[in-house]
Order: structure tokens, then sequence, then C-alpha cells
């Protein structure tokens, strides 16, 4: 996992929305409703396992990428949005991180 | 927005949660239900708006911050839950937009 | 719609339960988890709607029965949530609708 | 916990929604999403809890009543859809029902 050109991604996403004529649908309010669609799939494959269920996804491939589609599903609408928004995920990220840090600072040693 | 090195974001988040010793509620479980609290959080932003009100948003940087926060949030515990499954999300992008294209093909020109 | 027993309803979904021998899975952690998806479900049938067709559905039995199925879903899961809590639904309600009464006064006429 | 009119309970809801002129926000979409927002403040509750902590939310009342509050939102939304939609929620709950035990038939013993 090395870089990742987020600026090109999120134009690859937009031009597959065009090119099936999709784009009249991508309203913020949709499209923030098909991705929590998508989050609730990813749970579904969560719902009924033990902790350590869970957790053996992670070393079954056969398991883990019908998981990993669903976190893409959500991630494709998520760069979609932020199109449709004018959102810069990245500086987004960074910024709440940034809070958090203020919100929950690390305890003393 | 240029190139985001997820892999050194990844860290990051990883080193933040070992620093509070929040790892030991960090299991595929929790963490997806957190997620899905933290979709809902950005979804309520946009319930009660018409899709236009909803659209107005991407103009307005008043009302466009929470809404990046809220985004934030999601994808800060996205890489949270690949880092833990073990999943290369850029990888499951790739797959995903791969698989997409040949179930939705393009309408004919 | 006349009045329902809920007790003998979710001492049905109990029954239910038990003879599959699914309690063990009926944890209130799950449960929550597993409401949250049948909810995303329901959410599933209006995403791409505007307000006007999403409205429509309550007159198209057709397209009305399977959004009537999710909501069936999530009652019977919140009865059966209910049920392994302890939880007196009848009585959550009353007690929240006195106090929404009280957060949102009417306006004055 | 006795017969529940939810005929009556219904018209309260509608009428609580009328006396403060809400009811052109609740448009079937507009009330999915918020009750996917309120389902979400359910699980909230739970997300960071052992399978073991979870179920200890049913013995202590301290922690029960906001757990019960949730679940009450989640109800009044469903009964509020309903009534904009037409539907009858007993009829809907016991068809469902019906259709599961033929989905899933009982082991034979």
């Amino acid at each position: 996992m090395h870089a990742v050109d987020l600026q090109q991604l999120t134009a690859e996403i937009r031009d597959f929305a065009r090119a099936r004529d999709w784009e009249r649908y991508h309203t913020p309010k949709n499209l923030v409703m098909a991705m929590s669609v998508e989050m609730a799939e990813l749970v579904e494959h969560f719902q009924w396992l033990t902790p350590e269920e869970a957790q053996a996804i992670a070393s079954d491939p056969a398991r883990r990428v019908p998981v990993e589609e669903e976190m893409a599903d959500v991630l494709i609408y998520m760069l979609r949005l932020a199109d449709v928004l004018g959102v810069d995920v990245e500086a987004a990220i960074a910024d709440k991180m940034a809070k958090n840090a203020r919100k929950y600072p690390p305890p003393a040693r």
C-alpha cells in the first residue's frame, strides 16, 4: 500500500457515474443514504459472530474478500460524496485527527 | 488534494489508539458498530433537508465543516478496521471498481 | 388495526427463536446490530427516490409490501431485544412521548 | 404490558407532529433517515461493550433507561412512517412471522 492519488480515484468514480447517466441520482442526500446502506452490509458480516470469530476473518481470505468489497463500497460512495460536496477528504481527516488529539490528550506517563 | 500515504495515515491512527490504550476495544465487531454510528451522524445532517437544501451545504463552509468532520470520523474508523483486518483499502477499491465495471457495462453510444 | 397484545407477540417471537436454537445468538449486542441491518434494508427502498416517488409507495401495494416486510423485520427484532433486556416497550413509548412534550412545547396559538 | 391500541398511539404521534407543524418534514424518505439515525443512537450504547457487559444492562436500571429511550424513539418514528405510508404494522408483523416460519422450518425432533 503506497501513496494513493485520491484526486485521480475521485475522477474515475465520477466518470463511472457520468457514463451511466447516474449523476442525477447522486445528490448529497441520496449518497449518504446509499452509503449508510453499504455500511450496514458491512455490519451484516459481523452481526452474529463472537468477538473471536470476527477477528478470525483477518486470516481467512475466503471470508475476508466479501468484507473488503463492502468496505470498498462505502469508500467509493464516500469519495463520490466528497466530490459532490467539494470536500477534501485528506484535509478533513488531518483536521479531525488534530481535533481528536486535543479532545483526548494521551495519558501522562 | 494530492497523493495520500494511507500506510502512514493508518500508522498514525494506530498509534493514537495505542497511546490511549484503546486497542483492546478495537475489535472488528466493535469497529464496524462504531463506524456505523459515525455514519448515522453524517446522515443526521441531511435527514430533514430538501434535495436542494442538502446540495447547498457544498457552498456554505459554516455548514460544510461539521459534515466534513463526520465524513472524517467514518474514514478514520475505516482505516482502523482495515488495519485490524489486514485489508489493503487501495486494492479493495480497485478490485471493486473493476467488478462494478463488469456488472454495470456502460450504455452503448 | 385494533389492540395488539405485545406480550403475546413477544412470546411468539421468543418461541420462534427457541425452537431453532437461536437464543444463544440473541445477545443484546447482536440484536441491535441485526436490527440496524434490517433498518438499512428499509432505507434501501428509498435511497434513490425523489420525495414524490417515495410518497407514491403508499398507494402502490406492489411496492409497499416489500417495505412493510422490512418494517416488520425491524419491529420483530425490537420486540426480541425488549424481551432480552426486560424492557416494557409500551411504557417506554409513553415515557418518551411525555418527555418529548416537555422538550418541544407546542407553539402558542 | 397489556394490549396496546396502536391506532390510538399512532393518532397521538400524528397530533404531536401536527401541533408543531412538522408534518411537512415527515415524508417517508425523511422519516426512514431519521429512524435510522435513532437506531444508531441505540447501537451506540452497545458499541464498546463485551457481550457480558451488554447483557448486564438488563439488570441495571440507570443504564437501561437511556437504552429504552432510544428504543422508543425508533418505535415512535416507525409508527409515524406506518401512518404516512398507510401500513398496518400489526398485519405486517403477522405476515412476516408466517413467512419466516415457512422460510425457516423448525428442526425435526
